[in-house]
């Protein structure tokens, strides 16, 4: 094997750490990889575990209707993935079954499910907390996580189309959502020391679609809502959002219904952490195999 | 709260153990839930452990093109789950907000991507084994797990649309595939006494589609292809289904072109644990407070 001429994604590939499937950014992840995914599990509830979250898990996929409210299609429906199933009888499962052997389009038969491919892990949090009532004096936090989906097919490893996002929610005042990114902000550069990852924090923003959604983009960016840790994986120069820090202001509040023990609307923030891009990262600035990577490193992952 | 009116999937919304979404078997799981999971993952591991099994895990979709050469559309089409996204332009994007608005089937526009929903943790496992060549003499091992997806909305908790699945896969001779199955048969018994489950042992078939299916699901159980571990959690009458033991003959092997050492084809056979049953059969059993268990089955869990 030629170190030098085969990609990061090739190299991967023949020492196990992914595998293959015929789709690009779809991938089974080997042994090393989920133990580097479970350290970074492990470091992040070490890190926000004084803050006593409420830790809820979603299925990779949400409420369809919930999302339609959600507003997602508005902004990146090229990303989304919605699921759809054969609702027919005996007769139309040979049309199918015809179909598929022809090798002609047999999903245009598929009937949408109520069901899409959760996009970010707090997107079915919000009608939850929202379906509570007011919140306490304190606000809420919250540690989600689920795996999401983004239809962006790419050679790139650290653009998948399937992965799991793990986040941190606040949500309550102004000052609690606010005081909650900075303090994110803090634990990124501490996080990302500890790892041993060159790094930088930067104002960013979210792939808006279209033209309108230029525009979205550049007020996000000049109103500094939203933030990333990127780490070079695939590129020195087009480095990878590894985290990102988010105030969505009272968006999410006003959208669902979300009130302060005092009755305003609500703010919320969030920090997510792309848990295959950061172990990506791990693997390329430490090497393929772990048992070589720093013993401080390895102590921070706890491995 | 009516301990005695309000259903299980009521009671454990009410404790936060499981979180509505709105969707039939679509939920969100709380600390404990996961908690459980993580206790049965780790007792898993210990069963099978001497086995050394090669470890992969899959995101939640697989490869469209390797889905429809499974088969599975001709055997259970009702369950399946397609992917589908936008991929129109400006326009389209107007038209399609303009139906969601309106609330007309703005979901007929989306179009199928290389994805699909994974019906079960080894269906993207068969073409990695293929691409490898030839097995060794001592056969294959796999511990592979996924999100799978089912389109079967119910209000039984136990029949989940999105749940996980860890499974073993065994691919060799036909003497390898048989044995193997005969050991987990033997360690599914002590499994469920260490879990302090009541429960049997029973053979089973498959929800094939249709007429044609009632045929297939007749022959899979008189030749004895699958084993089910029952455990009453809804109904004692339909006790559910939380292990099974298949034995799928040379039907993966013969399909996917896997081989042995001396250039047969491979059979294979798999045990699969519902990693949501056994949890719920947990929480019915031994209540929705962990710290009430018995000391015994918190032990099994390492809680």
């Amino acid at each position: 094997m030629c170190e030098a001429c085969d990609s990061f994604l090739d190299r991967m590939f023949a020492k196990g750490v992914l595998h293959e499937t015929g789709v690009d950014g779809l991938y089974g992840r080997g042994a090393a990889f989920e133990a580097i995914i479970d350290g970074l599990d492990r470091l992040i509830s070490h890190l926000g575990g004084g803050d006593k979250a409420e830790v809820i898990r979603f299925p990779p996929g949400m409420n369809r209707a919930l999302f339609e409210k959600s507003g997602y299609m508005k902004n990146f429906p090229q990303l989304a993935g919605t699921v759809h199933s054969f609702d027919g009888n005996e007769k139309d499962h040979m049309a199918l079954l015809d179909a598929i052997h022809s090798g002609s389009a047999w999903t245009k038969a598929q009937a949408a499910t109520d069901i899409v491919l959760t996009p970010a892990a707090c997107y079915p949090l919000y009608p939850i907390v929202a379906r509570r009532g007011p919140l306490a004096s304190d606000g809420a936090l919250f540690d989600v996580q689920s795996y999401c989906f983004r239809h962006e097919p790419s050679k790139d490893p650290a653009r998948m189309q399937m992965f799991r996002m793990r986040e941190f929610v606040r949500i309550g005042t102004p000052d609690q959502a606010a005081s909650f990114r900075e303090r994110w902000l803090e634990r990124a550069r501490d996080f990302a020391e500890r790892l041993e990852l060159p790094h930088h924090i930067d104002v960013a923003n979210d792939p808006f679609f279209g033209r309108a959604g230029k525009m979205m983009a550049s007020s996000q960016r000049d109103q500094a809502l939203k933030f990333e840790l990127l780490v070079p994986i695939e590129s020195v120069e087009k480095p990878t959002a590894c985290q990102s820090f988010n105030y969505h202001q009272d968006h999410f509040g006003s959208l669902w219904g979300i009130v302060t023990a005092s009755g305003e609307t609500a703010h919320t923030a969030c920090v997510g952490f792309g848990m295959e891009r950061l172990t990506l990262a791990l693997f390329k600035h430490h090497g393929l195999d772990i048992d070589g990577w720093p013993k401080s490193v390895r102590a921070a992952l706890t491995l």
